[in-house]
């Protein structure tokens, strides 16, 4: 694990929307701290989405571990006056205790179905609404967009390059740690690579060669100091650059060890096309080529379906930001208070009360169905939520690898339908369904909530 | 400033791309590490923006004074086999020694106009690529986005409420600054207003009402520890609640203080204008409507087209991630080397060469036309880049607080003519020259690499 600086907002009570704060107090004043449950989950899928993939968890179960306040964080609480110095006195002393029940990291999941519970009192689980959302929605919103883009290029290397344009540090590392969790093969940021373990790649930027009066002489010079780098040729004519990649093959003979070209802008399936003629031409069959500029799902999908001998794909921004899909409707609801379940009403979308499980159907290594059933039925199938924490600390369960959260990503990427794998969005959505038990709960407790408005 | 922990990315040399590192080893190697000038700016305005705003400089500014590398940083690096140690024990002494000047924050900018310019080594100045694309892209979009819905909600208040679902907390923590930048009265975030001495604002959410067996009870207990509150009131039936407020107050009669209620689903218009009639009637005129729920700048314009009696925004998700322009074109360019002005051609769109100046001309306190010229060009207007860092250390251009910033901002936003500041796209874009001295530049250095590629 790496270190934790001090101000890091995932350790920080203050990353949280003030009412969370407020309605604490009310809590604690009014002596109504009772157990809570909270689930994460999202309504809908976004248009041209067919399954979205958890993740985030290990950060939420990490700041959950360490979360407090600081002398700093209370002198600036009690500037806000607000708050009473009895409250102020019992958040000096905070500790998440609770118990957290999640699907594993790189698990599919489709609406409604909770990808993390938080059992706790409600003072608690109320607090750390922010934090949980924040930690688990962009992880889950880029895990799933890198999840198409490697589909998309269906056993060619992907190399996440976005770290410019994410939305700030948090984001880019976390775009580089989900990327590589559904399957690329490492990632351009330095940090993300030291952070969490993940191999990082580069090739060389346009303005190397510009300060070299000579683009054969940057090719030459940089090659020799790294045998096995890839060369970037479009900065002035990207196909005289392939030509002077291949006259430095030429010289160099034997020592000779470039391991890629690298095409930035053009038409990158023509330019790859008459690439690989020259260097195949040039006895150069084993230099690859590796694309980069704009790429998303889609382009890859294009690039490869129209035959573009195109070896790897730097996917940046568009996978960064999640562009098509920048957010989901995600929401950390409270389903149970006091051991009764609750709900709202005023929402034109149903949400089902009460603590609840998802069971997974499979057959034939391919998922066919889900139900959302309550957590203490007994159902036919896969049970997807797991205990990861309990009395605020982290089971074995909370404890996953990186790898083994990949291992599990590609297991899970593996048994979706075809229909759903597809960039194309399904005719027929996945099947999720309420169970008998938990629809009556949900029934009843409607006509009660109604009946008392009513009343 | 705020106390800034170790292992921040903002710190950390290792926040950049790894071709950065081995670039700058190379450039090591080859005694070649002259003084560089690049740009950072965007190329086209995203289809639906008239301009963007330039935000973010404070914290690029803050990193280069504190840029470095730890001795773990190193140890990483050494694993990765790329890097000599001599070149090692030159990142051990980083510090960044150059100069930037950029565009003071909130200042409204377009296509290809430097927002920052680093002049420094080029070892240095390639090596913050990253974190100042980063640091820059996200601010600037985020804050282009809130000039926007500040602008639609035409002197009603805005509050930011983005936090959940920010790309990470970086993000939430930015978004929630360049709201208030633009206009924006405060945020939900308690972390953003200590770190950013925002005002920091809230109400209540449905679970606090959830957790009482009665609506009317969770008011009047909310109410009487927070006089100045603002009641949620959508949780089962959104009139329903507003009855429950109107006999709260008739209780209360003069100890009620209840500010505003908020209302947070349904067709916001047409309850606000029922729960005004309500309250009107029940002559709690001083009682504010709050409205919130998925809003962008587009909602908040309709509601106040058709008459909404709506007194302040709460606008969260679509704000903070910019749900519609998740990312700009934004790139960080070389332009010289060695005091020679550089360019690539194989891109498709023009980048001019040399270090620049951007001079803006103002009518009747409206900007009408920019020029970018050459640095050292004498022309008539207001030039936009100004020195913030010299020898690695912050001048007072580079120190504006965030209420300076805010008050520029406003004053931007009040000199863009009518069309630009409209929801709707110009017909005409902004007038954006090249000065006929840096035309001639790059035509110049066009036929000269030119001349050398087919030579």
């Amino acid at each position: 694990m790496h270190d934790r600086p001090r101000d890091d907002p995932l350790r920080s009570l203050l990353f949280t929307d003030l009412y969370e704060l407020t309605m604490a107090r009310a809590y604690a004043a009014e002596g109504t701290d009772q157990e809570a449950v909270f689930e994460l989950f999202f309504r809908k899928l976004p248009p041209g989405r067919n399954y979205i993939v958890a993740a985030g968890l290990g950060d939420v179960l990490d700041s959950l571990e360490t979360l407090g306040v600081t002398e700093d964080d209370l002198d600036y609480l009690r500037t806000l006056g607000l708050f009473s110095e009895a409250f102020l006195g019992q958040l000096r002393g905070f500790r998440f205790t609770g118990e957290v029940w999640a699907v594993p990291e790189g698990t599919v999941v489709f609406p409604d179905e909770p990808l993390v519970q938080v059992v706790a009192p409600i003072l608690e689980a109320q607090l750390v609404e922010a934090l949980v959302l924040n930690q688990v929605h962009f992880p889950s919103l880029v895990a799933s967009k890198a999840a198409r883009v490697v589909t998309a290029a269906a056993g060619r290397d992907v190399v996440e390059f976005g770290s410019r344009r994410a939305h700030g540090t948090d984001a880019a590392l976390k775009a580089a740690r989900a990327a590589y969790l559904m399957g690329a093969i490492g990632t351009s940021n330095v940090l993300a690579g030291r952070r969490y373990g993940i191999p990082v790649l580069g090739t060389m930027a346009h303005s190397y060669i510009q300060t070299h009066d000579d683009e054969a002489a940057a090719f030459a010079a940089f090659a020799a100091l790294y045998p096995g780098t890839t060369l970037l040729v479009d900065t002035y004519d990207t196909l005289e650059g392939v030509r002077k990649v291949i006259d430095l093959g030429r010289r160099l003979g034997d020592r000779f060890r470039v391991r890629a070209i690298r095409l930035d802008s053009g038409d990158l399936g023509a330019l790859a096309g008459h690439a690989r003629q020259m260097l195949d031409a040039a006895g150069l069959h084993g230099v690859r080529i590796f694309a980069s500029g704009g790429l998303d799902e889609h382009e890859v999908d294009a690039l490869i379906a129209a035959g573009a001998p195109i070896d790897a794909f730097g996917v940046g921004t568009k996978l960064a930001v999640s562009e098509d899909v920048p957010s989901l409707d995600m929401a950390y609801k409270l389903v149970a208070y006091a051991g009764r379940p609750r709900m709202k009403l005023s929402s034109r979308k149903a949400i089902y009360p009460g603590r609840k499980q998802v069971i997974r159907r499979v057959e034939d290594g391919r998922i066919v169905r889900d139900v959302i059933g309550r957590h203490d039925e007994t159902l036919e199938g896969e049970p997807l939520l797991q205990p990861v924490m309990r009395r605020g600390a982290r089971l074995a369960a909370g404890r996953v690898s990186l790898e083994e959260a990949r291992v599990h990503a590609r297991s899970e990427l593996e048994r979706l339908p075809e229909e759903l794998r597809s960039l194309a969005p399904a005719e027929v959505p996945y099947r999720v369904e309420i169970s008998p038990a938990l629809q009556a709960d949900h029934d009843a407790l409607r006509r009660t909530l109604e009946a008392a408005q009513s009343g």
